[in-house]
């Protein structure tokens, strides 16, 4: 099994709620690296069998740091129509009945339609033309991808926020909405582009769009996707990020937003 | 009164539960303009006794569409720190006991920090220079505000569907976190910048990021605000659309994101 696999597992204890366990490997500083755990949250949903179609958006905020060990969440869907389905989740520990992490997700069943992508990917070097660079060597999570950074260093001098990555699971696993889910939250916080010094810094609020079906999300496989991100305002102790996800054939697989917390 | 504080006016009923209207002058083609649920549901919470700082984020699903007339909104504090708030929001209508919008959204106590702004506002004309251009002339809620379009034409040849426009309350009514919210979903739906024909759409996600305090904000006063946005990506039935809304002194005061449905 893979890791991944293993740390986003919930299993089911009846009335849409499920029981999983954080994930060592996917540790970051103090509590489980929030990728993961907004993907427990997705995989509450997609494992649920009131499940339709598949996901469109994920808003997960983060209102607590978790602790080791095992968690509960409980997923129910708020309204369904033929072709959409909105949900609502929650993370909770132990006798705390407050969630440590909430999310507001859509479904939907997606169908043929007029298309068009005004986007433009970054025409960048390979994956195999940049190394790993990984700034904080202590920390677990990231050692979990194969995260090539072409454009930016972190915590060095940037004339902007702007980074172009190659990433993909390590060990690899083909990509799916929960390791999509996971990725988004993956690019290294941008004050690390613009600070030359660590800052203690924490993920409020992680939204992503989905914007393949699950066919088309299947053919990127093991294949590394290319992740561009940027900030637009650091202020008054929180920043955002705008990101997006390609994958093979110039195609958009997400774009994901945050906004994270910063001291000092 | 000014129309936009009757249209989100709620009366407490106790327990977190609010009383609001739908309102005739804000109605869209088959329900209130989404921009004003959103303003409703992020003023129950503003309007909470137990409310903690000023909005950081602000996430709307919109599941089915809203009737005329009466409908309350379920507005609870998840999880309080010293310094932020977790809400989630629902609206219901009737007997029916689903959710027809459901929110969540956190607040925050913003304090001085090192900042810095990327994002750059365009460069464009005043909006003495442009003409309000309502290409719905039946539609009653685009008549409730001041809006130029300065780059970008709804229904016609475009070579992107990034807009410049300038926008205000119309009447001019000073600005604040509700009307900042319900014009953050005014931008003209990005299908109709590269379709020449309607085609049905509807707002399925609004995401909101404020970046600025509440003193901040009140500088606008009843100042128009430049409004940008864009869509990456029209596929499968949804398209998604960014956007920033900039204030004077080339102050960013919010960016949103939204996924829209499209027939076709």
């Amino acid at each position: 099994m893979h890791p991944f696999d293993q740390a986003i597992a919930l299993e089911p204890l009846g009335d849409g709620i499920v029981r999983g366990h954080t994930s060592e490997r996917y540790w970051n500083f103090v509590g489980p690296y929030g990728g993961v755990t907004a993907a427990v949250l997705l995989n509450a949903m997609l494992s649920s069998p009131e499940r339709l179609g598949d996901p469109l958006t994920l808003t997960v905020n983060f209102a607590a740091p978790i602790h080791a060990g095992a968690f509960t969440v409980a997923a129910r869907p708020l309204r369904s129509t033929r072709t959409t389905q909105h949900w609502a989740a929650q993370l909770t520990q132990g006798n705390d009945p407050q969630p440590l992490a909430s999310a507001v997700s859509v479904f939907a069943v997606r169908r043929s339609t007029w298309n068009l992508t005004e986007a433009i990917p970054p025409d960048i070097a390979g994956l195999e033309d940049s190394e790993q660079y990984l700034p904080f060597p202590k920390l677990r999570w990231p050692a979990m991808y194969d995260m090539r950074y072409v454009r930016g260093r972190v915590l060095a001098e940037n004339a902007d926020s702007l980074t172009y990555s190659w990433i993909r699971d390590a060990p690899p696993r083909a990509l799916d909405y929960a390791s999509l889910t996971s990725i988004c939250d993956a690019f290294f916080p941008r004050i690390f582009l613009r600070r030359l010094h660590l800052v203690p810094i924490g993920t409020v609020s992680l939204n992503v769009y989905f914007h393949v079906d699950a066919p088309t999300l299947a053919q990127q496989g093991l294949e590394a996707v290319l992740a561009v991100a940027r900030a637009n305002v650091f202020i008054q102790g929180y920043f955002d990020q705008e990101g997006e996800v390609w994958g093979r054939d110039q195609r958009l697989l997400a774009t994901t937003h945050q906004v994270v917390w910063y001291k000092e």
